[in-house]
């Protein structure tokens, strides 16, 4: 029997009902899948985060994610599923969340717009898309409903665009960006693994933020440096992470989501 | 294969091995079946709330019910299972909480004590019905156990009765009651989509609570209104909210869960 | 069909994706188990509290369980599996989270170490090894790969020890040590029931801390003394706790984890 997995992602708190009732709505659709919750909990509306989070389905197998970080429920932007290369569908609002996760999937093979009434659930909440529109999708996906069947097709490049754009990589230089910044206060950069391999890192980078420039070495983990230093790596789920070993490399060095980090090979 | 869904709702942090715990009883006795934790945290010993969230399981499948609020655990309170007429069964503790959501899923068809010590996991805790009482009952239902063996039925109306009452609707006003009072400030009324259907608005009402008298229109959503607006509206459970667009009604107009609402067509 | 149970214990908060994402690892191996979160969001690195919680193990069905409070991942400290006389798998890091739960089990069967890389998830992070090692070897074992196809055997009494031992029971005395407070000021000892059975108190004990001794009842549960006044008791997963009704015990008497409590009957 074919136990397809189902994942979902939301900015709801994971103890309000919300997160189960989505589960129990897939369910009675596919009772066979295998539904997971990824994360909830995401600050809210925080479309940047949500992204960078969806990517991490790229380290599990292929399946139906579910993402609701949706501040424009309610209002004309539309709901949509995308077919990846790799054979999962992302399904959710419209707003970027789920480009960036598209891409490092392989990206665009389909993506169509949500409309077509027949799968959804009805009445349709017109603030509670998660449960009504997007996880009854994921259950239909997962039982094998076309992804045509869903709605019109539209251009992968007429979505709106991705939060974060990736770095640009050159001979000397990486001219990246600050897009996520973890509890431990660690940066998250828009660098992917790849990128990274690309750019050719031997052991040590300069990091250019505004208003500082510093050295970092280029390690496995946290430990390979002594207390209080600061380092380069690679994280868990496939890009770069800048970090001080039991220290917050945010607060030490004043850097925000969002900020310019120009790096330099030493 | 036959995949019932059972959900588990309590008053313990999620974080806490008791929900963990619950599933697994559930699913020793029903490796099939597809539990979902609908939701955990609740407020310690609210019943109100958690009456509130049980009902919320009118907008999913027909399912077994698991409610774990329960302040009088220890104490001589029963413990029942009742059977609603839509087929669902709600199981839990003889302490009201149960009662909105069997009279929204149609009413109640039977109800039993939970007495037959056959159906309970042993040694039973005197301070963990949950594990020993509760979620083997549900385990014990969904695969197909009659309800006339887990004990002596019992008289719907003899039960300890609701938390709150609903509303009551006259041809000209709605005398209701605030519910509960969410994160953002926003009223839950005793009132259901189905009695305000019955009372008939078209698009505004006035709400007098006990020092404050507005006007207040009848919307979809938040964005209907500009914000720091209030507004009237079915929420997405089948209810009726009273909230301020981007702000909190209960802070701006010094409401709290308990107090009074008349309701008058303007 | 069999459908094993597995359970995941961490000290990720339950919101993180890294929750998730074990999940979906064990479900990518084995469609058919039954995943159970236990408890998450465990104090970082607070290896005697993670022993304690999956001594709850023993209070469910016999399964699969995954422990990931790991201070030393990264460094050389070996993941393993124990096979328990009950037939559970306990699967995590060598740092002493696993054996009090393997004693209470009914002891060890057999300990080997994973290091086959055939039953890893690749590229192998080196600061998640839940999801790279631990979780794929929750996976495997429970569609039947042989516990000796992981890597070498050790021997139990090699393994690092537990964060706490058990309780010294003489005849007259139990030297007791507190191992855990919990969130309402109750403090939990490492005292078995079974050894406080074998103790054999009737009624009443005396309590010597470092700077207090006090009397308490041992009663069934907290309503069988007044508000505010003191008791001991049966927790409900199998050791002994002290506790003030309505009130903090931990508190009141200013004891810590890790205290001594020197036992004496009435």
């Amino acid at each position: 029997m074919n136990k397809p997995l189902v994942t979902l992602t939301s900015d709801f708190g994971i103890q309000t009902q919300g997160c189960g009732i989505m589960k129990a709505v897939v369910l009675e659709i596919n009772p066979n899948a295998n539904v997971v919750h990824l994360m909830h909990g995401l600050p809210d509306f925080d479309i940047s985060t949500a992204a960078r989070t969806m990517e991490t389905v790229s380290t599990i197998q292929v399946g139906f994610h579910v993402c609701v970080v949706d501040p424009g429920v309610g209002t004309r932007r539309k709901g949509i599923a995308i077919k990846t290369k790799r054979g999962d569908y992302l399904i959710g609002p419209d707003n970027g969340v789920l480009i960036p996760a598209t891409n490092i999937l392989g990206g665009c093979e389909k993506v169509v717009e949500l409309s077509n009434p027949k799968y959804m659930k009805h009445p349709v909440s017109p603030i509670f898309h998660g449960r009504d529109v997007f996880s009854p999708a994921a259950g239909h996906l997962s039982v094998g409903v076309p992804v045509e069947e869903f709605g019109e097709e539209l251009k992968f490049e007429d979505l709106v665009r991705a939060p974060y754009e990736e770095a640009i990589v050159k001979k000397d230089q990486l001219e990246a960006k600050v897009i996520h910044i973890n509890k431990f206060g660690s940066l998250h950069l828009n660098v992917l693994a790849s990128a990274w391999d690309q750019f050719g890192v031997a052991k040590k980078v300069s990091l250019k933020f505004q208003n500082t420039e510093i050295e970092v070495p280029f390690v496995k983990t946290f430990g390979k440096v002594p207390k209080n230093n600061s380092l380069i790596m690679e994280d868990d789920y496939g890009r770069i992470e800048v970090a001080i070993n039991m220290g917050s490399f945010a607060e030490t060095y004043h850097v925000s989501a969002g900020d310019k980090c120009l790096i330099k090979k030493v």
